[in-house]
């Protein structure tokens, strides 16, 4: 189900690309009065034109703004459009530069002091959720197993299938029913929606409190009823969404905010708790503190500062702490079916391992051959995953009798494979019970004589992370459907079996144990298809808890990620890409050089006075979406025509809804700081969203005007338009801008010529402006068949 | 000597900030002609008054450029400006804009390939130095040890204190000698110049190959010598080297150079490998791949991209097998003395370590007693060094007293502690001989009767990393000299040996191993003094082999690190400030909010015309040391005054070698792309610097012109003079920027205000030109006693 979010998201996403800039040289006036009703026609058409030109991956939300809001669609989908976030503090002349620094000790000791128990909450929530998350799968798949296994013994095969059956076909279709009708946006892994959102996207929903318990709770069914998924993803996902909600001081529905956390309330704060969330999410999955620290680094996040590296470093060991005490308590047998299972998934640690010359060239066939089948993984996924779309775009009913069928297919599948398999003959001199009897045990009998086991019935029919369960083909089958659902472990266990075949295929030929060649299977197809390196090397080794595997690791990493880049892009990429976020990669493209920025400002310009009437002010929000406009002053406020700074649309709504206004066009008004205080100015937290038509004004307002210049940021990131786009975009990624404005080079001429935003950036829209570089050589390098360039650019 | 570079550096390093930018609001007109001279001592008036407001520290060389060029300085030393990097690739209109990405296809692979085959010789090379290090050190310092130990057996203590303090006097006295007359930047651990050069500082000297040359050859020495000195400093510099010595193809003065290499010849590929080149040296220090990796990430690098990641980790792979391999063959006993020792040093695997929470008291007390040492440690380090730094000022002559003083000193130390220490009866049923005889061994007789040893001696007297062999007040004194020497094992000693001292105190009190309170003693003491979190937890994880500590590093280090950073600031900061680098800050001072960029520009603005006469520009480059200047159009070649772009000096130079000049000032010159090609502007290596008084011009020469349109990079980053320095700060330091114009806000004015360079960003510029800032409340939070804003900057 990870398309299943896309509609409500892309039906949502931030207006402001296919409007906000001019395509021609010279600026279009301010808006005049008399000629607002053409301006709205002129503004719906220009719209259309510039969603038509574009991709329509790239331009999401070409819906135009007053339509929908003049329809009767719920609030909640209204309210919460895809925001792309600015990860810098706010300058306004008055108010935002009141950010803590500037604030007395107290206030710096109390966000410092709050910052860390934030951190500390983090780790421990992402810990427990992780923790409650492998104790619930392992007692309710446990229980079913049990249950399935004992049937077996008393040789009532049709019942145990039934049962089998029925009670996955129950866990799926609760998964898919919650997550369909309830929280869509729990869909999925959840990693890319995250990565999105540090990279800028702010997907509706998505790291809202429905989403976290759906994620959770689907995850558990989904899990538990055998479907080849895993719950490192969701777990991402889940911490992700703690962190969120722990920084906007909880649900304010629910009445759980804090003063204190008043401090938190804007993007970059919000921002880089995310970015811990993630980490505490892939630690509480693998139990592994570095890995998920460098995970969050590598694969998650679009910045990084070094102050951060230590802050998810503390939540990741307050995850390492919570597990392992939760971990202790269980070993006591309080925890049902919960052995010492669900965290530790290989242990190789017993075995000195030796490695020598002659074991290099398996371990190099295994290397190309999990690159090779990496990328395979992510191609057939990316197919899988499209059709998928197609099929839940049709509505509930067919999201859930997809699920259903997914669900009877893999029962199924689990219970007849077995048969095909031969009975092996118990060992002889081990202490479990074979075949084992009662609960969830290595050796399951299944339809063998006594004293037999059914080696593959011992791997299907197991819950427990440390059994390789799946066959290849089984795992990307399953990711699109309508539950919470992860990549990673299945893609481990694929390997894991993957790497095994190949050390049985290299028989006496290779003295490595087989143990070993599972784990460089699993390195080799994660390097493969998550093109991760030092994250999944530090998880492997945390996971098996032994160094000396690095070498080989790293080796077969290396050569996995260098064949599969070769051949597509990253898994995660291409689930954003098919999501269509509109994702803002690190480097330019090689055609951006050819171009300059007043290539690529298309639109009319919408503009502001400093001092502006009310009802221009409400027009142009109610028939517009962007996020921000330019403020100008003119003649007889300034000297000549001015680019004052930009206003943000949050900030003209709260000055709306506060109704300072005045009655005539002079720079003598109010003293703005006693009307608001910086706290009116904080961000909203998902939930709270204001919206132009919940404010009514009557219309002796609307004729009075609004003194804007207190309120916008006066230092805006300006570019002149002769600039050229990779370096501009490299300002816009690098100091993770929302807005760019783009004033002229000449002096002779109106202030400002247009604004940038993230939108503007995006390939699809740049060769939709300019379709003959498609026709130059750039496009046989970008789009050609190979992904060649994509290795050059990537590895750069 | 880590303060003998000082002078060197200081007294060379870029001369644009007391120059270049205006701090009148208007700005200068362009050069004429007939003001030649009057500006020339104007200038030079000006350039003094700049370097008295500000401190000597910031505007490191305000030795004005014309009198030392006319002095008999040797070229070497004239030549070698510090300058400071522009890690982007420069996009000039004609030719710097042919990047690789839009050369062919075999452009690219060339490129590609070539990539990662100098990764590949840099791991080579890093692992094979590291190695080679290792191996002399432990044959040097180990033969000293039998011939000084047979003597000590056989009773005959004078010579044998003579044969010890002889040899280790000479040793000393050999790398202080090389080190201050071959390769003075050579001296001390070289991560500071390390990180100094990643933030854009190229100090001049530091990755010559006679500076590494002389840096290996001087740790080997310097550590044989039983100073208390490391190897893993040195190491991250020797990497350095190699990795800036590669990419620059080799010393072009010994034809090593290569034609392929030049694609490498800027500043942002020569940055990437050199940090992979620090990756490598921690990674061949420490055999910690991993380890390495996250301390450049952590510890050295100021920019750090997602693609770097997986090259250093390739580099670092590389380097572990080359190790391993080397040491396979040393483990068929053909390297003398050099055994199993030397890489990995304290080895806790074979004990499965169990802790519970009585445990967790004892180890937050040596946390907190690990932060307050280790910021006491970086305080007197700071103290000694400048002591050190008067001393070495004084001449060759005093640093070398110096060296031979400290050496004497320690000779006396570890030969005369062990007399304080008690004999121990040897242990009876062990393999190993006791006392040891004939090789360096485990149990030191000393002056011990027969069957007892000495503790103490087999601690001093031995060169394995895995003893931990001094107290902790010797590291601090010897870290000085004039020789290469790292701090990082001496911390990781002084810390086990502190940690073991708590492990006896607390005695039955905790059933923790003594080992256990070894590493995490050492791992409280990096907290305390490096203040790195993840990469130590990872390097002692990689040393120690055992994953299970993981917790409670990871406590002991974050415990340490508040604790520490509560007090002062970490050490290589504290060295990088000593040494008088310009370091830019990840963080925007509080006070920078208060001031916008035209607060800051300061002196006259020099700038071109689009065609500008050559006598002009000679003027200019002989008279001023800037390394970039506007270019501006005036009527008639541009409707208004207007912006055209900035040009480098070094393009400048070489537009004058080439001598393509115009009889007049007319737009229809030369067709410059047959005159020159994209590699006459590439970067050179350290080593050939342009200089203008090389370039002969004649008086007829003088008179033409130079068309500078083709070679002037039209698009360099703007602000408007209005935006908030803050701001400014953020945008130069995260798109690493070398100089940023500043527009005016308003049209009617000339298209320029100013240039802001790295020094006007300097807290000491700053407050220099605003000295009413530290009356402020922002002085009394940045400078106060405390360092509390420090911590919040930092954690925030």
């Amino acid at each position: 189900m990870a398309m299943a979010a896309e509609k409500e998201s892309t039906s949502e996403v931030d207006l402001e690309s296919a409007l906000l800039p001019s395509s021609s040289v010279e600026s279009l006036p301010l808006l005049a009065h008399s000629t607002r009703s053409r301006q709205h026609s002129h503004l719906r058409s220009l719209r259309r034109s510039a969603s038509n030109t574009t991709s329509q991956i790239a331009i999401v939300g070409s819906d135009p703004a007053p339509s929908r809001a003049s329809t009767t669609s719920p609030s909640s989908s209204r309210s919460l459009a895809t925001a792309v976030g600015n990860f810098r503090l706010i300058e306004n002349e008055e108010f935002l530069q009141q950010d803590w620094r500037s604030r007395g000790r107290a206030h710096i000791l109390r966000y410092v002091v709050l910052k860390w128990t934030l951190c500390f909450l983090l780790g421990a929530l992402a810990g427990a959720a992780g923790f409650l998350t492998n104790l619930a799968i392992e007692n309710i798949a446990g229980v079913k197993f049990v249950v399935t296994s004992n049937m077996m013994l008393a040789d009532r095969h049709l019942w145990a299938f039934g049962v089998f059956a029925a009670s996955n076909f129950v866990l799926t279709m609760f998964a898919a029913v919650i997550t369909a009708f309830f929280a869509p946006a729990a869909a999925g892994s959840g990693i890319p929606e995250v990565k999105a959102y540090l990279n800028g996207v702010d997907a509706p929903e998505i790291f809202s409190p429905r989403t976290l318990v759906v994620k959770v709770v689907g995850c558990i069914a989904a899990v538990s009823s055998s479907l080849h998924v895993g719950k490192a993803g969701p777990l991402v996902h889940t911490g992700a969404c703690i962190a969120s909600i722990l920084g906007q001081g909880g649900s304010r529905k629910y009445r759980l905010t804090c003063k204190w956390l008043r401090y938190f309330k804007n993007d970059r704060d919000r921002r880089d708790l995310v970015t811990c969330g993630s980490a505490a999410g892939v630690a509480a999955a693998f139990r592994a503190p570095v890995g998920g620290v460098l995970f969050a680094l590598e694969a998650v996040s679009s910045w990084w500062r070094s102050a951060l590296l230590w802050r998810a470093f503390f939540t990741t060991a307050v995850v390492a702490v919570v597990l392992r005490a939760l971990i202790d308590i269980c070993h006591r047998g309080k925890c049902g079916l919960f052995g010492k299972g669900g965290l530790i998934m290989f242990d190789v640690t017993s075995d000195t391992i030796a490695y020598h010359l002659p074991d290099l060239p398996p371990v190099i066939i295994l290397g190309i051959g999990g690159g090779i089948l990496g990328s395979f993984y992510n191609f057939f996924l990316e197919k899988v995953l499209r059709a998928y779309n197609l099929i839940n775009e049709k509505g509930y009913g067919y999201k859930l009798l997809l699920a259903a069928t997914i669900s009877i297919c893999t029962s199924c599948c689990i219970f007849g494979l077995p048969w095909l398999a031969s009975c092996s003959p118990c060992p002889t001199g081990i202490s479990e019970a074979c075949p084992s009897i009662g609960r969830s045990g290595n050796f399951k009998k299944f339809q063998c004589p006594p004293d037999h086991y059914n080696d593959l019935a011992s791997l299907l029919f197991n819950t427990n992370d440390d059994t390789i369960r799946n066959l290849f083909s089984a795992g990307l089958i399953i990711y699109g459907i309508a539950a919470p659902s992860g990549l990673f472990i299945p893609v481990i266990l694929t390997g894991a079996t993957y790497g095994r075949l190949v050390g049985m295929l290299m028989g006496s030929r290779s003295t490595l144990d087989h143990s070993l060649f599972a784990v460089l299977g699993s390195a080799s197809l994660l390097g493969g298809s998550m093109r991760m390196t030092v994250s999944v090397c530090v998880i492997l080794l945390e996971l098996t808890n032994n160094l000396l595997l690095l070498p080989l690791v790293m080796l077969v990493l290396l050569i996995s990620k260098t064949v599969a880049d070769a051949l597509n892009a990253n898994i995660y990429d291409l689930i954003v890409k098919l999501k269509g976020f509109p994702y803002l990669e690190t480097h330019a493209e090689p055609y951006m050089r050819q171009l300059t920025v007043s290539d690529v400002v298309t639109g009319p310009l919408l503009m502001f006075n400093g001092i502006e009437k009310v009802g221009n002010i409400v027009h142009v929000l109610k028939t517009t979406g962007h996020h921000g406009f330019p403020v100008v002053d003119e003649p007889p406020f300034s000297d000549s025509s001015v680019l004052y700074g930009l206003i943000l649309r949050a900030h003209l709504l709260i000055l709306l809804k506060k109704r300072v206004f005045l009655p005539s066009r002079s720079l003598f008004g109010i003293d703005v700081s006693k009307q608001f205080s910086a706290d009116d100015f904080a961000k909203r937290g998902s939930g709270k969203h204001d919206d132009i038509e919940d404010i009514k004004l009557t219309a002796e307002d609307m004729e009075m005007f609004i003194d804007l210049h207190p309120f916008t940021n006066t230092s805006p990131y300006t570019v002149v338009e002769t600039m050229s786009l990779a370096k501009a975009v490299i300002l816009f990624r690098e100091v993770g801008l929302r807005h760019l404005l783009v004033v002229p080079k000449s002096s002779s001429r109106a202030p400002i010529v247009g604004i940038l935003t993230r939108h503007d950036f995006m390939p699809e829209h740049i060769l939709g402006l300019h379709p003959s570089l498609l026709k130059s050589r750039w496009k046989r390098l970008r789009f050609g068949k190979t992904s060649l360039n994509k290795v050059f650019c990537d590895l750069c």
